[in-house]
């Protein structure tokens, strides 16, 4: 039997992972897929003199695209223009291409699959979400039967270290993030992280796959963590909720409802309980009902177990592309209908001299609204959560309070 | 494009649901596949006049068989008797087929799987564990690069509805089972799921599939719920423990260490919260760390769903058998090791006119364990938790123990 020979573009964290996993259990690999299979090439633009893999490194990406042995690429450089311009060229020639980058396939996906497909040859992406959360597979082929009705997720670990830090340490935003920096879950630039366009690009992925049409990150509204206060944190714990970064897609009437923000999650909804780095997907099909993915979302060794499970389903399928994989592209994006548009139920914080004496307003503004008790509550303060209202009806309300009120915070239920 | 014929073997409650969903969801299974298909023979020994399927029907087996065009059959008539017969028979002539018979995977999955791979086609059961959740592809697919170190699994609903009754609403094992069978959730005789022999089944799929060796039912070690009492579930709780009917195959330096039996599971373990008919499986990968898989665990709908992804999977790969789906049979169970060389922690209660003055004794025999309060204790128990030790030795403690009190439950912990 030949041996099928892979390239490694990339040689990061998750690149390097990658290659050492391969080789931890290259005969559990090649046991389980029937396949022989070696790394030929790492690419990489840097020197790693005492590296045991060093007679397979090369800086010119020429070596990999011009090698006819090659069948199967990783691409772990991430960024959407070398990573874009190497896979283009690779998919372009029969070589089938795994990745890790999600803002690649966010961006190209539609494209890359398409080029895939034409040249009989696959584009695999399960590492760029969930990191070694099974998610793609079971999305796309598990639930093929499906109508998928719901997507949520919790789908980046350093904004919910941070959620889990703030509550459980009793610590500001500044604090958590902080943590998180020191401990190497955030970057010294964590704004892709904390803003939510992190998670807004995994949640592309996987509304891209689950409703047929490749949803831009441009088509989602997106905000992150950084107004969440411990003040918010606990008001909602005493009603019984937890405050997560949740992406969401939902299918209505109208058309999707696309959103990445901070949610208020019950108690009773498994992704409440879901802590720390941890991420979890939770998808609603017409049949399955709601099934729940839940794993470490990050990580050298947890992404590169998604990298090595995409390799080899790709030299397994060596001149076959997998059809089901794909979802269509189109500039009209009339199947993303506004988020304000959907009905949501609100938790709202505000604060006024006189702010009992607002209940009744609010409860005339609102209908029948939970009033929300705090412990040490500060005086001329209240926090409530609002009935299910077109979210545009309650921007109007809350812009009357506001003529009484300081506003403070509004934070989506899920 | 030519149109592939399924035929579906068992009217039964997932047969009907599996007819059900394909028709409804047709459009969407055929685009997702990429392939047109259409069931054309339904095989029940029964009549069904007012099915607007009647046209469909067949009570002779042989017309699937011998029809050339049938190229899928999905098996849900359950049991080894007819449903090994009828496999084995659609097999051999190169039909693949798909199933939810967690019995006969158990008892034959090697066998099955052998001989389709010899006629190049597909045996699944993506159904025969965990109903609708993605569990099977995840675990030899997406998780195919890792050595698999611990399967741990709540897989009986109808045992994990009456333990979250029991506890939730304190009421007795017999009023939860009575409400479970008023419900459906449970059987009349509900034997095969509260002793544990359901749950063994599943967990031998998963097993067999994880560690590349067919672990029969008989090589697990497997105990019910019986026997749990309120009071134990009380206990527990105090002590921050949920008890579930776990599931459990650990990898150790010997062996593997497999059982089913109620388990106390910590409230920092997702599995804890998994409350009423809902399944979960946890699956701890050398690489990517542990990852969990929610969702119902049976129904009508969840399981069709998983049917339904079988049979477009075995579609897409007519005439190409998917090699990395096995494991090997061997009557030498030596891979297997006793359960009671391992260690364990286990959570004792026993009752003594002077239970108090035995502390001193418990703490000489066991070395530190932890006594559990209780609100309102009844006059003579007691209740702790030992350190980890091989549960051989445990035994032998209690039967020492045994000579000053009456050693009342004993029960593991995850």
């Amino acid at each position: 039997m030949s041996v099928s020979k892979i390239a490694i573009i990339g040689f990061g964290t998750v690149g390097s992972g990658t290659v050492e996993l391969f080789y931890k259990n290259k005969d559990l690999i090649e046991k389980r897929s029937g396949r022989q299979m070696d790394i030929k090439w790492i690419c990489d633009l840097r020197d790693f003199p005492n590296s045991q893999f060093k007679d397979k490194f090369t800086k010119n990406f020429e070596d990999i695209y011009n090698d006819p042995e090659i069948t199967v690429a990783a691409e772990m450089i991430g960024g959407k223009t070398l990573a874009y311009e190497f896979t283009k060229r690779l998919l372009s020639r029969g070589v089938s291409v795994v990745t890790s980058n999600k803002e690649l396939v966010a961006y190209h996906g539609a494209e890359l699959i398409k080029l895939a497909k034409e040249n009989r040859c696959n584009y695999f992406f399960e590492a760029s979400v969930g990191g070694g959360i099974p998610i793609i597979r079971p999305l796309h082929q598990c639930l093929a039967a499906n109508r998928i009705e719901r997507i949520a997720g919790i789908l980046n670990g350093t904004t919910n270290y941070i959620l889990t830090k703030m509550i459980f340490d009793q610590v500001s935003f500044e604090q958590a993030l902080a943590d998180a920096q020191r401990l190497g879950y955030a970057e010294q630039d964590p704004t892709a992280d904390i803003d939510g366009a992190d998670a807004c690009r995994k949640l592309c992925i996987l509304g891209s796959l689950a409703f047929g049409k490749h949803i831009y990150p441009e088509y989602v509204h997106c905000s992150g963590i950084r107004n969440i206060t411990l003040d918010d944190l606990e008001y909602v714990a005493n009603a019984g909720y937890a405050v997560k970064l949740i992406g969401l897609i939902d299918k209505t009437d109208k058309g999707l409802v696309a959103t990445v923000c901070p949610r208020l999650v019950s108690v009773n909804n498994p992704l409440s309980g879901v802590n720390d780095v941890y991420n979890a997907i939770m998808i609603r099909g017409d049949s399955v009902g709601d099934a729940l993915f839940y794993g470490r979302g990050a990580g050298k060794q947890a992404t590169a177990s998604a990298v090595v499970a995409d390799i080899i389903d790709a030299v397994k399928h060596e001149n076959a592309d997998i059809a089901s994989l794909t979802w269509e592209d189109s500039s009209d994006r009339s199947f993303i209908v506004p988020y304000k548009s959907a009905e949501v139920r609100v938790y709202v914080r505000l604060s006024s001299p006189e702010a009992d004496s607002l209940k009744g307003l609010i409860t005339t503004l609102f209908g029948y609204v939970d009033f929300i008790p705090r412990k040490h509550r500060t005086q001329g303060e209240l926090a409530f959560i609002t009935p299910a209202i077109e979210e545009y009806q309650i921007d109007k309300k809350l812009a009357l309070l506001s003529e009484h009120a300081d506003v403070m915070r509004k934070i989506r239920l899920l």
